[in-house]
């Protein structure tokens, strides 16, 4: 019933640690099924090297599992809220990948600095600022949740076009049509993190990208008349 | 009658050159047996791709070798101290990590900069001052374990909830209930190290970890109604 | 027909990933032959793991197809025009290398601070400006290829003794006598790249090379009696 | 005849890529018969992937090639200079490795900031400063190998304790009573490099290791009671 979100599930997990995009257990990947109003997620705390599909999780948009023997991921209810307000997520992959959560501890959002973080979205890599004390002591997760949609209503990000957001002094989210697209973009996000690192350290008054290349650049991998890949 | 530690104590020290954490011999790990109060440890200079489980040597909490024609570990007064002053502790591991090391060659505490940190530690990661003069002269290796026990009751710091430290202008060590967590905890402090470096990088006047995060995250792990893991 | 450049062109992107100087897709080469005029080059967004010889895509000096069912890389009108002015290069390569690209970024010339840059160029690796936005909103890559070699006119550059440069914001290019020396050139940059960075880390002052040790290096590997290699 | 030091310095050649320390074919490692008064070097410009014992070169200590038919590593002179000079070498590696090469770059000695250093030599790395434009345009390599010594000279090293230099504004050399030995220095020379830049990053006014603790590390590995190691 629930098995091509588990085998596609597993599979996007399988690729965090194949992209050295997590330590240990640091990191989980979900995709859902909007007919059914569910998702498979990892288990927490399983390591990868023992994960098959089989332990995926299957669990509702209200974060309540549905089936499956393991307790999912402690970022359950983060996916959860995102699948439920954002309706054309496919998937969801959550990491503490090394710059991008560097980036996230600094508080600031990653300036865009060249075409390949063009060839992605338009606007700096935005930073959600900390929570308030009052979301952290009660829903904790849930609210992580709404801290990520809040960011994006009050500064008119649109979630089709920028997939990927950083919670300050926590780690990055990245999202997409579908699971396999998230762990893409989390990987982009981690590659960017160290290009726009690397940019500042060589020159401390690195302008931005001109808005004529964001513009071509983004368009020709996602305007109307795009001519990349097949 | 040692067979159980010296098989921990060598899959453990194997785990190390895999997690990146040791350059040829720098490292070494140990395993302890409580009722019979010696301890595993790596013999000293052993290549790990010659390693084998027999090779393990066995030593008393003074420091004394009880089995094994092999010599330990020259670091192996430490880990004996430890064993003998810090009863719950069931591993220990030294590497001369990276980052660890930079930050223990730059004398500093590590500062919590993030979740990640604080999913394993409510504090700065301590680093301990270099040794006086007496204590290296003397009785060096068993000195360096007074050197960690005492900042850790001048600091009024808990081995059970602060497991790991810096030895100034040394390099790291890192404890736990088994060996295996002594080695997990060693690959968190680098990656933490490494974040930690960066977050200064990129912003130098990034604050610390706010108390709500830091108490919301190490108790969802490590807290009376933790929901982290199986 | 043109089986041959198809053949070593395939071979040539399957390095880039070894080298670890792309992340997925963000990279292509390509090989030409100056006898029919065309090239061979790198199908656009086709994951390398699934990429084969026969998906080489053939195109001429002004960029059309020639052969191949699928669409060339994105950056293919760049390669034709390099092609059609500097006539004796064999191959082109062009990558997201991290460092390369940071510099790029950064809108710096990489200065030549050792032996290891001075083996391969004589001076600082060129970084073209970033394009006039009408170049841009036009024959985006087409004007690339331009910004290229009017970059090199203006400054004295001879495209047969200094075989790479940074496009401004974007990413480097680089070429050769063949495709693989190409590729070879993608590397050193990037290694020389990485160098440069930390060596302005370690000493902001540092000073460019003398100009004896730049000649020595250069001479002993390009000049009328060089004695490196066989 | 010269087959046990073909053999020997195939091997080490072979560690240089498996350690990470060259890219393509820039470094090279030489073992001496100090008997028949010949060394067996790496051809010049031969990619490590290709390599057979067969294909090392025997040179005297003139820099002569005695068998072979392949040209030996264009630092050739430089090897030979050292092995007539200082008469207890084993063997010699050079290479152009990140971060020691870095430093060079920087024309920096690199500081005695931590044990690891300590346990492998007292004193800050030397750095020599770039030579005279004579002696480049000369005989350029031998004339390394003399800037190598006269910087020992001057500074009152010992080659028997310090093992590697930096030439300034090239890349390092080490040695040792072996090739294996050589190679090993070159691999803690560059994680010592990449250590001390960290160190300086994290706090640019850290301190150098204490007399103390510089005499007691060395010692417990190099000294008359040394009891690392087996």
């Amino acid at each position: 019933m629930y098995n091509s979100i588990k085998e596609e599930a597993y599979h996007c997990n399988m690729q965090l640690p194949q992209l050295g995009l997590v330590l240990f257990t640091f990191g989980n990947v979900s995709v859902v099924d909007r007919r059914q109003e569910v998702f498979a997620i990892k288990p927490s705390g399983v390591p990868y090297e023992e994960l098959s599909p089989e332990h995926m999780v299957i669990v509702d948009f209200d974060g309540q599992v549905v089936e499956g023997n393991l307790r999912p991921s402690s970022d359950t209810k983060t996916h959860a809220l995102l699948y439920k307000h954002w309706k054309e997520i496919g998937g969801i992959t959550h990491t503490h990948s090394t710059y991008a959560t560097a980036w996230a501890q600094a508080q600031r959002d990653i300036p865009i600095f060249g075409t390949t973080h063009a060839d992605h979205l338009t606007v700096d890599i935005p930073c959600a600022p900390p929570m308030h004390d009052e979301m952290i002591a009660g829903n904790y997760e849930h609210e992580t949740g709404f801290q990520i949609i809040n960011h994006f209503a009050e500064n008119k990000l649109d979630y089709k076009e920028v997939e990927m957001i950083l919670v300050g002094n926590h780690a990055p989210f990245a999202w997409g049509k579908t699971g396999t697209k998230s762990v893409y973009n989390s990987a982009v996000l981690e590659q960017v993190a160290k290009m726009a690192w690397l940019t500042e350290q060589i020159n401390p008054n690195a302008p931005r990208l001109k808005p004529a290349l964001i513009k071509k650049h983004y368009e020709r991998k996602h305007g109307a008349n795009a001519y990349y890949g097949q």
